[in-house]
């Protein structure tokens, strides 16, 4: 074959980088490989096991080979509508959900189907971007701050939508709360605000909630509440329910917006066709939810929550600026107090000198702000903290009655690589003061 | 929500038709519901369980919710290799195999990455073009004849090259054999032929073998045999393994175009991931095979060939024209012989008044030809004759030995649904004779 791929290859795909989340994480193995050992913190995975009660629906499953209807089972369809009532508060019916293969494939799907113009606040997760790109849509990055809690607020978005010729193009803002990467959450005044604008605007909202059940208290707030006409909420089983691997997401759709969701399952159709057909009896039985989820997942709050908090309290006595962790598994802590002597000592210019500079020396393998659309001289890095055994961590904590706190050692006896991983950065960032 | 919804949707989505199998199933469904017996001969499903050692795996690995490889498991990539170099004789190697949430999603991301022209001979599986549709890519249908045994012929191929300003321009063609949805398949001549004027013209072949394991002979032969470095083989388990709503597909490469792989594989990593992990286990299972595996695919083959041949003499007796079917489950008759009078008496202008005409007055329900790209006023329909309960009648087959062939009540005892349906439609062509 002489076909030259330079002509061949779609260019939105050979424009593509790999996802640095991977490449830091291969990096890391190869360490560890070489008999080093490596304290990686790369990886946004939940640790913990599927509950026992969505492994055994799976199993009692296993045969179901059919294929299965496109927007997905309707039994499903109606938990999950059922499960967003209850947990969100928000209005939902089993009509307006439609389950894809992982909620990151539904973003694409959405991307796919919907004309318009996306807006990405960043610090963002590291799939928005490129996901545009491929197709080819435009993309407008909102740079937050530190000092806004790295949040979108309604001013920058009023901001943005009035400097332009055309404030009402089609266009998608991407909220993710609680975020990745910064592990931070919105509070109800500020989604109000947002909503506010948005409906202004007629601007979508895309509203990421992966992380919801994983606001450490407990009290995730959708901004659906505010916009329900206009917000497609963004679920699924990855993060709660320890499935990541399962390969199973949710949207829900307003009822002003069921005409996306018929285009995505049109486009489906001629795609991926369909969830598979056991995983989404197992979903089934995790969106049912019930007692023994419900503790699990209460118990693996608790264990965040706790890991979360000794690894901030660390960072911030050192001097790093972090705000407190509230949700999901992340930190997204800014160096930049340090930014001279790093600078003069080491010769770290941007996030990316600062991460492979930590792997080099001290095997801790964090992601560079970078990857999450910050400019790049800037010193900020994400710090996932869910590098620590999730099966034997829980099984200690359903020991101990879920009004108490953990005990002070329990991040010593079930957590110590996630917390040594954060005091060798702290060892690190004392070399240079 | 005021947003114009003729502004913001894609309109490459928007001019997407619903699959006409899924409409006339629906269709099918509801004159069911009216308690009336429908004979659904739409679906291209297989009726047979999945085998049971693979149902077993599945639920072995059903704890498996962690994040999986983007381009599958080593150990399912290495299976899938050997597979194909067992049953294909093709050669192949684990780093060139990619496993996708079905072949259907694969086609989609290789006509995402792959920058060039799209051949399709026509019949045709009706995704190949919707597929094209949405990404914007430029497809050519080749219309082949009865006469052809709709198959694509190389004098055809090398007719429509070098027609061309541009003859290397990149170009894939897609060939699918044994086909859906004509049930018939190449000879080696042929193959030889095509790969010939492939290579000369350094076109890629898309080869859709999901099918193969269903020659009713067991005598599938792959393209790749005589154009290696220029073909994918696309292959899965939907078809042979019964695992349709599984969703697992796999692509193999030649060396020359791991490239495309390589480009797949960033695509996929930002939408669908990977395949569901516990999924792949089972698939692993699968595609080892085995005796077990081994013996149910030969009493499936068997079963499939005695309906198809009885389904296929009533036709050819009643005055139908169709080829001895060859392979899959499905038979693709030509109807013309009686044009004149389908039309005089029935006003029958088309494939769609046919299959129209055939679910109103006789509630049989079949797919026209204009859905396979074939012209509209061709009288051409795809019949599935895989409507009977599969599960029973491989529990006789299991009775009777794999060398003799099945009684001549066999399909009266577990087909006669199928063989009533086509019956009927004889019938139906009786009253204009």
């Amino acid at each position: 074959m002489n076909i030259d791929r330079h002509v061949s290859l779609n260019l939105n795909i050979r424009g593509l980088e790999e996802s640095p989340t991977l490449a830091l994480n291969e990096r890391s193995n190869e360490l560890s490989k070489q008999g080093i050992e490596v304290y990686n913190m790369t990886i946004g995975q939940s640790p913990f096991p599927v509950p026992t009660p969505v492994v055994d629906a799976l199993k009692h499953h296993a045969d179901k080979g059919k294929y299965m209807p496109v927007k997905g089972l309707p039994e499903l369809r109606k938990e999950v509508a059922e499960y967003h009532r209850n947990k969100d508060g928000v209005e939902d019916v089993a009509e307006n959900v439609l389950i894809g293969p992982g909620s990151k494939q539904l973003m694409f799907m959405l991307l796919l189907v919907y004309y318009g113009e996306i807006i990405v606040p960043s610090p963002c997760w590291v799939s928005y971007i490129p996901q545009a790109q491929i197709i080819g849509r435009n993309v407008r990055i909102v740079n937050t701050t530190f000092e806004d809690h790295w949040n979108m607020t309604a001013e920058r978005l009023r901001e943005l939508l009035e400097s332009e010729h055309d404030a009402y193009r089609p266009r998608i803002l991407v909220l993710n709360y609680p975020g990745n990467p910064d592990g931070l959450t919105y509070t109800v005044e500020e989604l109000k605000e947002i909503a506010e604008v948005a409906r202004q605007y007629e601007v979508v909202l895309l509203s990421d909630e992966i992380y919801g059940q994983l606001h450490h208290k407990g009290e995730h707030i959708s901004v659906a509440r505010f916009y329900p006409e206009g917000t497609i909420i963004s679920s699924g089983m990855s993060k709660w329910c320890s499935a990541g691997g399962y390969r199973l997401g949710t949207f829900t759709f307003p009822d002003d917006l069921t005409w996306l969701m018929e285009g995505m399952a049109k486009a489906a159709s001629q795609t991926y066709t369909s969830v598979s057909g056991p995983i989404q009896y197992a979903a089934i039985r995790a969106f049912q939810g019930g007692l023994s989820i419900e503790r699990t997942l209460w118990h693996t709050r608790r264990i965040y929550a706790t890991v979360a908090n000794e690894c901030a309290q660390i960072l911030t006595d050192a001097g790093v600026k972090l705000h407190p962790p509230e949700g999901a598994f992340y930190l997204f802590p800014d160096f930049s107090p340090f930014a001279d002597k790093l600078r003069d000592k080491k010769g770290i210019e941007g996030s990316t000198d600062l991460c492979e500079s930590l792997l080099k020396e001290k095997h801790v393998a964090i992601i560079p702000g970078d990857a999450f659309a910050r400019p790049p001289t800037e010193l900020t890095a994400r710090i996932s903290y869910c590098n620590f055994d999730g099966g034997k961590a829980l099984a200690a904590s359903e020991n101990i009655a879920l009004h108490e706190d953990l005990p002070d050692d329990f991040t010593e006896k079930y957590c110590i690589k996630t917390i040594n991983g954060v005091k060798r950065i702290v060892e690190w960032l004392s070399e240079v003061d």
